[in-house]
């Protein structure tokens, strides 16, 4: 199999997600996982991924980039969770099917090792910064961006929960924009 | 100095920083902080702590210890939000007047190293979840407990950012009770 397929990356990701499952994350060497890639080199895999843990959460750039746009862009009228639902739109639009059965199969490989678990929670944070950033660019006050930028993570991520579920027919956008009605609703009701 | 002398905890924490800040946290060997502690070995610093990013975020599980406690024993009438504060206030209790100088330093540290970053997201993400498990156990609804748990660790941080400013004259218990109600009050508000 030649090195220049165009799949190199998302091969690169289920091998490692077959390898972390098979024998564990720490078992498992970067050389191993672009060998079974098919047949690759350690270099190739270093070429798309700085590091073993970055392979499932590669393309976090690209998502920020989208989200922080969409933010820039809406509508001056736009309240904070109208800005917050045009960035989340921006992103889910591009979870395309392919990458449901990859999404699925995180979780658990994540909950498995504590050098991944602390990548997650490091990237996380990094979306919602990012989102709180677009949101006081805009002139949202602090501490509204804040949590605005909170609840429009934790909806992201719930929504991908459900999103992965084989019995949702849902999209991811409509899933998000639902979660994000439901935090909010449960956050005004807070006493 | 000997190595059994009482403080020792806080000798490596301090040597920790200390080394951290002058030649940076991928520089500087578990010896190094250990030497600078007074002439101990690296095998005392492993009896205090895991590794060497630890040795800026160790003591969580007492905290962790004390905050469900103090969930788990509010008063049944207690709204999620006053459980909250009473789990806060365990925590917010230990945190004498000496430790305020460690803590004002550590965000600069913290800020200089990925590797420190990412434990430091961990152990936000860990207190957030503990406080979510402790509200669940009580039978607050899943969604409303993620948000006091994740109130709740906002109002903690934001308050212990105040506490380390030279000008304040308030308890870190004072600040964090005051910050959970302006955190309330704008989630309340978001639309």
């Amino acid at each position: 199999m030649s090195r220049w397929e165009p799949n190199t990356r998302e091969r690169l990701v289920r091998a490692a997600l077959d390898l972390f499952s098979e024998q564990g994350y720490d078992a498992t060497t970067v050389s191993q996982i672009a060998e079974r890639a098919g047949g690759l080199t350690k270099m190739t895999f270093f070429r798309y991924f700085s590091d073993k843990r970055e392979v499932l959460f590669a393309g976090q750039d690209v998502h920020l980039r989208l989200l922080c746009d969409a933010i820039a862009t809406a509508p001056d009228t736009a309240t904070p969770l109208q800005t917050v639902t045009a960035g989340l739109d921006a992103i889910t639009g591009t979870f395309t099917d392919e990458r449901r059965d990859i999404a699925a199969r995180l979780p658990a490989v994540i909950a498995e090792s504590s050098e991944l678990r602390e990548r997650g929670a490091f990237k996380r944070a990094g979306l919602a910064d990012a989102m709180r950033q677009a949101l006081t660019t805009r002139g949202v006050p602090e501490l509204t961006a804040d949590l605005a930028a909170e609840l429009g993570t934790r909806a992201l991520y719930r929504a991908v929960q459900r999103w992965v579920d084989p019995a949702n027919q849902q999209t991811l956008t409509d899933l998000a924009r639902q979660a994000l009605d439901e935090l909010r609703t449960a956050a005004a009701a807070l006493d």
